[in-house]
């Protein structure tokens, strides 16, 4: 069963199905203020901070799913029903939902009357813009009633479900004309408010939940929606909510435009009132002039579509196969942003409050970002490098609206520090721009502590190099790369977070393969980035550490078959053949195939064929076979799952890449192009309703052959997936990479594939690439030319800005 | 409008709407488990611990309101309804719900058939037992369908709403039989389940949410119940339930009983497994026997009700007043169990995530508890106590669960151990156990540093003395009784909370009339008790710092009309005529009068009118005003609340019975008992509509005149107010006291009264007490006698146990 479709021209999922085997989902907003909107008009806006600035109250996990969000009610007398369908889930004549990159539109049908839904967070703007487009698409006259209805939180959303016998006494608001001021605790420490506003005179409103939806009905049918008569009530405590009531006529073929604006305000603290009580409405008032037309409206829709055609006009592939097109062009790059704004911050899986930006992931969703706005991924990696501490170690996390590390996850996770060698070279590799190395970075924020950015790097290498453990390679500290392999941890306590709990790593022998391996794939890197700069000391003595780390990996890391995981507290083996369960693990296979450690002796060969063998499924690769079918205290978190879930042998789709990418560097193209195929959700429309989850979005994890449901993802959209899949497609698959000194062209293909086109906008100029394959081979350069000029070897220098250049590629 | 009415006789209040206007709850459990269940069988229950181990999954502040909890649906082929109306909310021929001692009965009828409920925790158990008996009441047979529906929490209350990304990949259950397990993280660092039977065979099951509601369904229209199908899903993941399917013929008049079990279970480490992956049962099963016919489950309840009978029979008044004396006999002290159990943990309005026993909080909540069991308040005492530190401040909150001081909440609010002086004496007091003086407490609860518990009041006596400001008032630091009156704390962060945020009282000259007012008052106490037990030399010393303290408060604590509330952290005043708003406080007012401090020099009766024609109103005393209209920074959250709610000028009828209690020590007993009516929900029905929670508890708070809409109530059930409110109607307005050496007698009552009857369990006799009042005064006992004899006096010395004294008392 399908529930939608892609349309490509308008760089959007069409879904014609409302009842989605999940709330399929769509992010609103640019940089300060977001939105998520699911199909059927659910979910919340907030500013910068989902936890602490949450503009509306969301119940997740609720019954029924997906109840809340912006909900449009018409009145027509026979029937009541929203245009999204839910919550009433009156039946509609035509529902349409089309999610595009930043906006969303959904549009019902019922009894001769049409409501098309916009909406969207224009750029640079502290608000969400709800167009409604009225429509009397019969021949007699039309007369109907409509409300709008909207539920605030109390700004902070922990709170918000915890305190009641604080929150029923404070909620307050404010109506002015047609526009609801939710102030709550404004009275106090706050200096932000929000508003909900409409462009036209209401006819009546409703500010209070409990009189609007009454005490014991529900959004599917509110008291004052089926009596068609608002009480224009003002809160006072309980639950302040906005309802705007408006009477509408419409002649046959007449249409009009509700413009409603959802917004947040800041005023500074000598600024806050009007007069006594009274709020200073200035700010918001200027918005919604902004907004308080539909030409205004369409032109900053236009302005927005503008803003992405520029993003996605970066890298365009015409591959032949639409489903990879859309998968690069549009809707992995665009999950790729989304990442990089809300980080795991919020979604319909993370619910806003646990967690921040994490060092780790920011860092790593910068390698699908970075090409799209290199200047925000400047700021964004000097802000995580300001949560390092002086030794190299790092927070785990910040929170997004102090940008201060969160103290209550801390650091110690021993991998952190390597990540921000990828963030730092990415960005110097796509903006060539290496005056980053030269700024001055705090340490735990503190700017008195600061350092260059260079300086930033050289002690997260050596981070890793003063943590060695017996077999000279990395201590895993509370863990890797993976946050369930939990080496250190040793919980009895179910009340206690395996990431936040007290670790006891004094006398531990756990070391990381994982980490060694990210070691000698990013200290190359940080070599490579010495040397260009003149760091030749530097350079040789990294190179030396590199070297030692290839050799313990050899020597300690080796299991005869594949990579070792990781050696446990006592020194024992994971990951190994020796092991009766978790016998061997994704991540240190990815990361020791991708340095290419021991080729020469045959090893990443044997490794990446293990990983076909043990851990390849018709859905994906699992992270690690056979699942641990009982809880392993010397292990943690990762035994905790029942078998073929999240980290205990589900499909992560995180790593998945790092597999294709050791693909590709032995030249295996149709093996890796394999994987990338299983998990591209732009693959996998056949089986939505198995898949669950967005059909346009990767999802962090797919239940592994070990599972209940195998193929059955959870954990949509906020994932290193996004970032990781792109590089492997874009970098290493189609193999245009960029590199401190230009463009290296190194494609690694299906054989079967006759070629390739991509258009690349890199360092001001742009690059039309046309790679042939005549031979049908995977991988191998044989020739490039520049506007018909070949060139030695296949790294493209970097070209005058503002030009455009024919680049010829023939494999071969 | 009503909503129901009390039946005295069967000590149970009686819904017969079930549209309550707020949820109506009861509370069910004695001991390690609980539940809260409303009068449409809303709610959850627990292990122990709210937070914790809690079984079902319960989601505050839901649209529509109370939606969750143990719901039976019949599907008899022409509709589908809910013996307890919701969730379906069809309408019902017959509906009642009963809620008495620890138990509800809840019984609905439709079309013939009859469905009566009932749900209690037998004595001494793990688990609440469901009792459903269906009958047919028409003349034709019936058939129909039966679904039983629950919903597990995944044990934490909070990750349970916050963590999604992990819980839906960890539901797990089992399957045996008619018992449905619930065995979720039971494989890893659990070693609890949870499980749902019924005592009969089953014609299907479901444990799969989705499955049974339908992703898009609520709880109204689960689509298994719409079908008639059970789908015998097995969860793996997502959200786990438990529904039983049985299919019912009914002859004319036949009925049938259906006994549910809803259990909690732990077994030891080395028990937790069958086989490899099955969990070990046989406690659930021992369980499910104990239940598993009508008769054993009715000798249960038989057993529930006499033990209730046990502990009401303690105090009986018989007033001539229906609402005193239901008051009074039945729901206050029931009220006073439950907070007793749950102090501040769980109720409609906590959610159960947030706090744990309170020290403040639980000291006096033994006040309204200690006759109903004192060997129950002899160890919650030393619980208590075990949590103060060496210095004499308390951790200001513990964990039932671990019995260890809250962490996160800390210490330092001044007051807290003066409190437990008042829990020591009100136990000896009603015990005659002078021995738990001589019990060894640990401080921290660290063994080691274990010392008397007549230490640990002498180090709360010394704590006060050791702490006072510029005036020789004490010190308040974090706050004294009013949590949110918060002189040191000087937040501008709207993320942080007044009470767990750091305090700079470094330098602080804020001091706390309340806190000095207790300290005369229970310091006086403490005097008394070292009298008592020989420690003159203790009792001289402490005199002297009592007389210190009455002198620094007629000094510098009198402002003229009443008294001082505080002084800030510059030595401002608090609650002085020189302010502008806040003027005058309830609590100063009341601890200083009830200690009668300047009563010569006419304070106390100034005072006391000061506070009615400033703070009385039609629906009880504010708590301050004219309410505070801006934020304040140097006072913290009062000033947060909008006028007339919470601490802002709210009635919080906590300190109501101060001002009694002052009443009654100026011998006022017409005005004393008119504040007790005004806020005694036996005395408000006809205000049910308004009043909007429980008429049969007290609510924390009723909004005060400021307010939108003054007399309507919130936070009902757990409250000090239920403790507070029996010691000032049966200790001091009907004067029956105990004291250290006996019963003090010592009424203080409307001049209108000819007297009143009681009868009292006290150390083990029996006394019948008779007032009698020719004179129509309040206050001054005339004679006393027992058997016939008089005695000198008011004190009834302590007479020999197991016998029955008639003790006539004449004012005059």
């Amino acid at each position: 069963m399908k529930y939608g479709h892609f349309d490509d021209d308008n760089r959007e999922y069409v879904i014609t199905n409302p009842a989605t085997p999940f709330p399929w989902i769509n992010y609103l907003g640019d940089k300060d203020f977001f939105s998520l909107i699911s199909n059927t008009a659910g979910g919340y806006s907030f500013y910068k901070d989902a936890k602490f600035r949450r503009l509306n109250r969301y119940r997740y996990n609720n019954v029924p799913m997906d109840d809340g969000g912006r909900y449009f009610y018409i009145n027509d007398g026979d029937s009541v029903w929203n245009p999204g369908w839910k919550p009433s889930k009156t039946e509609l004549d035509h529902y349409e939902c089309r999610h595009g990159m930043n906006y969303t539109k959904i549009s019902g049908e019922k009894n001769g009357i049409k409501a098309e839904c916009l909406f969207f967070v224009p750029l640079g703007t502290w608000a969400e813009i709800q167009k409604i487009t009225l429509s009397n698409t019969s021949n007699e006259v039309k007369k109907f009633k409509f409300f709008s209805y909207n539920e605030w939180a109390l700004w902070n959303a922990a709170t918000d479900m915890e305190n009641f016998q604080r929150n029923f006494s404070t909620g307050e608001v404010e109506v002015e004309g047609s526009v609801i001021y939710h102030k709550t605790e404004y009275r106090e420490r706050r200096n932000h408010f929000a508003y909900y506003s409409v462009n036209t005179e209401i006819d009546g409103f409703d500010t209070d939940r409990e009189s609007f939806v009454g005490l014991y009905n529900c959004h599917a049918n509110p008291e004052v929606v089926l009596s068609g008569k608002p009480k224009n009530t003002v809160a006072h405590g309980w639950s302040p909510i906005a309802s705007h009531y408006k009477e509408i006529e419409l002649q046959p073929g007449e249409s009009t435009d509700l413009i409603f604006v959802l917004g947040y305000v800041e005023n500074a603290e000598d600024d806050k009132w009007e007069s006594k009580g009274v709020i200073n409405k200035t700010k918001a008032k200027e918005v919604i002039a902004k907004f308080n037309t539909t030409a205004k409206v369409e032109a900053a829709l236009s302005e927005l579509r503008a803003y992405w055609d520029d993003i996605l006009d970066r890298f365009i592939i015409d591959s032949g196969d639409e489903r990879l097109d859309r998968q690069v062009n549009i809707w992995n790059q665009y999950q790729c942003m989304i990442t990089f704004n809300f980080s795991r911050s919020a979604s319909y899986f993370e619910s806003g409050i646990g967690r921040g930006m994490g060092f780790r992931d920011s860092n790593q969703d910068l390698i699908g970002f970075v090409h799209q706005a290199p200047e925000r991924a400047r700021q964004r990696v000097i802000d995580i490098a300001s949560t390092q501490f002086p030794d190299g170690g790092c927070y785990h996390q910040y929170q997004p609206l102090t940008k201060g590390g969160n103290n209550e996850v801390g650091g110690g996770f021993n991998d952190d520090p390597m990540w921000l060698i990828l963030g730092v070279t990415s960005y110097i590799k796509e903006s060539g721009d290496f005056s980053i190395l030269d700024e001055m970075v705090p340490f735990d924020n503190d700017e008195s502590l600061a350092q260059t950015m260079f300086n930033h790097l050289t002690i997260s290498f050596n981070h890793v190099v003063n943590n060695l453990g017996p077999n000279k390679l990395p201590l895993i500290g509370r863990a890797d790369w993976n946050d369930c392999l939990n080496l250190n941890c040793f919980s009895m306590n179910p009340n206690e977070s395996f990431q936040t709990t007290e670790n006891n790593s004094e006398g531990s022998k756990a070391e990381s393969l994982m980490i060694a391996g990210l070691f000698v794939y990013y200290g190359r890197e940080y070599i490579d980035l010495c040397k260009v700069i003149g760091k030749e000391e530097e350079a040789a003595r990294a190179q030396q550490e590199v070297d030692n780390m290839v050799e313990a990996i050899k020597q300690n890391g080796w299991d005869g078959e594949w990579f070792l995981r990781a050696y446990d507290f006592y020194g024992n083996k994971i990951g190994s053949n020796e092991n009766e369960e978790g016998k061997i693990f994704i991540e240190s296979n990815g990361f020791c195939t991708m340095a290419k450690i021991g080729d020469d002796e045959g090893m990443c060969e044997k490794a990446l064929d293990a990983v076909k063998e043990r851990l390849d499924t018709k859905y994906g690769i699992v992270l690690n076979n056979p699942a641990y079918t009982t809880y392993r205290i010397e292990m943690g978190e990762i035994s905790t799952y029942p078998p073929g879930y999240k980290e205990n042998a589900g499909i992560f789709c995180h790593n998945n890449p790092w597999i294709m990418i050791g693909e590709t560097e032995l030249g295996r193209g149709d093996q890796a192009y394999e994987y990338y195929t299983k998990i591209a959700p732009a693959f996998l429309e056949d089986i939505q309703e198995l898949h669950k989850t967005e059909p346009y979005v990767y999802s962090q994890m797919i239940a592994g052959k070990d599972a209940f449901k195998p193929g059955e993802a959870k954990n949509s959209w906020l994932t290193g997936t996004a970032a990781w899949n792109y590089a492997a497609i874009t970098q290493h698959i189609l193999g245009i990479r960029p590199a401190l000194q230009g463009m290296l062209i190194d494609p690694c293909i299906p054989t079967k594939w006759d070629g390739f086109k991509v258009s690349r906008k890199f360092r001001g100029y742009t690059l039309n690439i046309e790679v042939k394959n005549p031979n049908h081979i995977s991988k191998g350069v044989k020739q490039i030319t520049i506007d018909g000029k070949p060139i030695e070897g296949n790294l493209i220098p970097v070209l005058e800005k503002g030009k455009t250049y024919n680049v010829n590629v023939t494999l071969g």
